[in-house]
């Protein structure tokens, strides 16, 4: 890997039982030797993890020490006791780095509706806690312990010199791949050892989290525990960051975010597209994002582009029902390169051709112009296939 | 059949030639004898056919003769050219029946961003004029005329007596099948033989619309097209209804639109399960609708009860990002009839047997509990199959 782990955090990703299969790691351990400044952005969904509510109530602020992480269940959905145990870990993970228990903050993947079974939980944080390091194995034994269905494990890295030093950013991220035993949970944790002040670090991690992850769906399921961490220790550089400075930070967070949340598309269950839209002449940003999501999200637009179907008229009429207004006769699109619709009115072309970029490409590229404004936004999301339908209707028990 | 045609109204369907099949009729006409009251409910899509913007501008009114309609193109996204040639459809419909342009309504269903072969349309309009009858053979031609992908022709009817006349109402829909050539619209045309004051008519129009064909989704893609329209002509009862006898005449087209909904929804493309959605204690109506629409339109939720997956976490997390304010301790859940989930915690149930439940039988029943207010409603919808995916992924052209 030529990820570079910035200074001052060990990581560990550990088998502790919580799911069956012994070969997968499924608890990971994220420990910053210094006090580190935490922001975290966390899912709008009314009804959220416990580990998003305690999370929630403790960022941002100034000095973390640890990440606890668990796949195979979410502890979502679990009432009082999903609240006691999830305060439980972070507790557990707290005294493993000799540390009070609101420096550590928890998450968890995988079964909603499932209590957490806390002796392996306290079992997995020891045996991590044995296992720390700051190598490219330990940093990848993390990232596998986030997953739930991903094929793969996914980290991004960064670096940038600011003051003289060499700045690190990385950051490990699950993604949104479901089958029967498992809701759909981004995860993220994005470390640096540049020093933030909590508050930059809160606004700087929701900037860059609102042109990445904010701009991906795989089906459109909000889930009830997709949380950004972003940890940032100092151990580089321990004046905090400000002004060009912190602009440039910002680039770097925003490009690892960037690089997840593509690779959590691109691992979206059964997808055998990745779909790029960009919109567009838009009165704001808001109205493009809306009227991308709403394309992005149609089961029409995704089972056209995994058929290869250049069947453009499901795109303009998903755009319609976004609830932004605009000019219909001011709508034109283009579909991997080659336009189909001019300013309201349909253009011929040669279909077998747009057909054929389809299905020999991986990358599908839906471009949609309005005359509203200057406006625009980029979005990802998959194709919708048969596979991605049997993935999820599996029996998860 | 059993569904009466209602009096003073003519109906055909024949194969006109805008689909390929011979086989296959594409064009109907229905014809009142006597001047109709008419009224409208037309799709919120910015994105609009030819002929609901032709059609809005016509309804509410009182002197209807004609609706033509044509499947296998949809005459959307068609620019002017569209616009002229519905005009030119619905000008040719009434000059077959003595009448004056704006006197007809025109429906169009099928593929969006062609253009209707006018030629077709007109030889089509003279051979229905021909075949025009009050028959039960004549009312399924008609019906079927209107099908895209539908399996079945979708008729209803009903019967009651006002002011000592026996007033009978009779509904034809398409509904939301699409496969590769076919965009979803829903139509639907209903037929009174009563005597409604345009205004009345619209309301009443209006009200049935929002429990019925307003609480159905097939994968939540708004069409460009989807139209009802209500007929009213007086033939059985020319004094103009009110008081009452209005409210019990809103009650049979209540019903029938019911009946026409569910029916579209039990024939939506690769369905193998009605999901009927009970939603109950909501602050309002439009709150219980947000919700049961978003746990209705979750692929999650849709491919869990096609593998029989009683995933109730799915369920409850859609419920979450509706967009609607709940307190998250006072949901509860119940899947065929077993309640999973309570005042925000899980209970244990037989898995096992639930899934049972779902598999053995077509209809799937979800009953959701909020402690916001008394307000609730019910919605219909399907699951999500392989074979919907596979049908909608062929190539159209």
């Amino acid at each position: 890997m030529t990820v570079a782990i910035p200074l001052g955090y060990r990581l560990a990703g550990v088998h502790s039982g919580v799911k069956r299969n012994p070969t997968k790691p499924d608890l990971s351990l994220i420990v910053s030797d210094l006090p580190a400044t935490g922001a975290g952005v966390y899912t709008k969904n009314l009804v959220f993890g416990a580990p998003v509510g305690r999370n929630r109530a403790l960022t941002p602020a100034g000095d973390f020490r640890v990440v606890v992480t668990n796949s195979g269940v979410a502890n979502a959905c679990t009432g009082d006791q999903g609240d006691r145990d999830a305060d439980e870990m972070g507790r557990l993970a707290a005294e493993a780095v000799d540390a009070a228990p609101e420096q550590a903050l928890v998450l968890s993947t995988g079964v909603i509706g499932a209590f957490l079974p806390m002796t392996k939980i306290a079992s997995g944080i020891q045996m991590a806690k044995s296992q720390l390091a700051a190598t490219d194995e330990a940093l990848m034994s993390a990232a596998r312990g986030m997953m739930t269905t991903d094929t793969v494990p996914k980290v991004s890295g960064y670096q940038l010199t600011l003051r003289g030093k060499t700045i690190h950013v990385c950051g490990l991220a699950k993604g949104a791949a479901m089958i029967g035993p498992n809701m759909a949970t981004m995860l993220a944790v994005i470390l640096t050892d540049a020093a933030l002040l909590p508050a930059d670090a809160q606004s700087l991690l929701g900037r860059a989290v609102n042109d990445s992850f904010n701009c991906i769906s795989v089906e459109g399921h909000m889930s009830t525990s997709d949380t950004v961490l972003l940890l940032a220790n100092g151990a580089a550089c321990a004046d905090p960051l400000a002004g060009d400075d912190l602009e440039d930070l910002f680039t770097a967070v925003h490009q690892v975010c960037r690089e997840l949340a593509m690779a959590i598309v691109s691992d979206g269950e059964g997808a055998a597209h990745l779909i790029t839209i960009d919109v567009a002449g838009c009165a704001d940003r808001e109205s493009a994002h809306r009227i991308a999501k709403t394309v992005g999200e149609s089961a029409l637009v995704k089972t056209a582009i995994a058929g290869a179907d250049p069947n453009w008229g499901r795109i303009v009429s998903a755009a319609g029902y976004a609830g932004v207004p605009f000019d219909p006769r001011g709508v034109s699109l283009s579909l991997n390169g080659v336009q189909l619709y001019e300013s309201g009115a349909p253009l011929s072309f040669d279909a077998a051709q747009v057909s054929a970029s389809i299905k020999d490409h991986r990358d599908t590229h839906i471009e949609l112009q309005f005359c509203e404004g200057t406006a625009g936004i980029r979005f990802w999301t998959t194709d919708l296939t048969a596979e991605y339908v049997r993935l999820n209707a599996d029996y998860h028990t």
